[in-house]
């Protein structure tokens, strides 16, 4: 998008980004969704809230329902018109679910957000939500450069307003980080490396000692028995611990059975 | 994951697949949660919902908040322990934010997704989503065969309740789709075909004379005023009526200082 001549500044990271999107809220009826949304924003790591004639701010039970997000509230700015709402912005884009004959060709959450996030680098962007009833008048869809839905169930797409900003907000993170961002803690899916090739062999012969000393498989009539034990386990990728563990109690059953 | 030798079924189609989905809620203390989630759920085409324990259900309050998606908690089914949720269902996933060192290994809602739409294929997959303070149990997770996460800001990762159901949801419903989910209406971005290149070029031409008529270009001294304006005119690709109302305006100002 960006026309000019100058050389393209370095890339920010992908949370100072995130701060520079704004998400502004016109004729918002219940304070009980700001506060909501604030909490919705944060999830996401967004920050800049900007109110648009609400009916009730600042107001105890926006603050209740921010939980942990009143930062956000506080911080929020309050105008009496979009224009107002929209200065210094680059860009403005207006979160609709029904499609104009005129205005901005609409795009989806997810195609959206990789331009959002590029043109954050040059300045802030807006991101504009209506009254939950009637959504953003033509007027202050006329006001913004892009439309941008959330593809919903089509029988049925009244999405709470909280939830168009925190699916947006989503949108917005998976792409300031492209489609990696930074988690709370390292996963640990296992406590114990993988059994090598031999320990599972070990495992196998072992299993199939127990299964003839207890009478359950006839070596004369193996049928397809092994093969489909070696399958079963095959698909669970044995971990050492785990090795251990079943033939522990193969040894068991060796002892309590004599062998 | 089907290991069976019968030969696949046909897909079936992106509506049914999200049929075949149950979101279980264990706990949940606040029955306007239960109304927001069958909300969400509905937005995004799900509609089989199980609670586990719930404080109190059926209730007013979560009639209020499913506006309009009261149908999926009239047919919400109500179970006194996560096993009697997860009957007949061929996996179920733990939607949760913290790792556990034990239990599945956890992936993103997103890289989770097309694996449960693929389940669906063949029966139920159940995503379990936990009291709205303390989260699921260990017990609870251990119950599931995967772990999913919302990849939220790892300073503040206290998502809603229904929250987390939306976005889990809309991933679901996005791979149910492939990324293209059925739209409530046609987009109709623009009212006009787009104009030819010689309406362009007879457009520029009388930009040109009436700019040399009114003064503002000297047409010795023409400067990069031109290529200026084709550049600016390049980006907007205008329309046939976009045009005509440009060339209206220039006929007016012709008509008006008298050429």
């Amino acid at each position: 998008m960006n026309q000019t001549a100058t050389l393209p500044s370095p890339p920010l990271p992908g949370e100072k980004r995130l701060e520079n999107i704004r998400i502004v809220l016109s004729h918002t009826s219940h304070p009980g969704n700001i506060g909501a949304v604030a909490r919705a924003m944060k999830t996401m790591g967004l920050s800049r809230l900007t109110l648009v004639n609400p009916k009730n701010f600042p107001d105890d039970e926006a603050m209740r329902r921010a939980v942990g997000a009143d930062d956000i509230l506080q911080r929020a700015t309050v105008c009496d018109s979009l224009d107002a709402a929209l200065a210094d912005t680059l860009i403005a884009l207006a979160v609709s679910a029904r499609h104009r004959s005129l205005g901005p060709a609409p795009r989806s959450a997810r195609e959206a957000a990789p331009e959002v996030l590029e043109l954050t680098g040059s300045g802030e962007v807006a991101l504009v939500f209506g009254n939950e009833t009637s959504g953003l008048s033509n007027f202050e869809v006329q006001r913004c450069q892009r439309t941008v839905f959330i593809p919903a169930n089509p029988e049925y797409t009244s999405l709470n307003l909280a939830s168009a900003v925190q699916l947006i907000c989503y949108e917005l993170r998976q792409a300031a980080f492209d489609g990696n961002p930074p988690l709370f803690t390292k996963a640990i899916p296992f406590a114990s490396p993988r059994a090598t090739h031999e320990d599972v062999e070990r495992f196998h012969a072992h299993l199939e000692r127990v299964m003839i000393a207890t009478g359950f498989l006839d070596p004369q009539q193996p049928k397809r028995l092994l093969p489909k034990l070696r399958r079963l386990f095959a698909r669970t990728q044995l971990e050492r611990d785990e090795i251990n563990i079943l033939r522990g109690i193969l040894d068991a059953v060796e002892k309590r059975i004599g062998h």
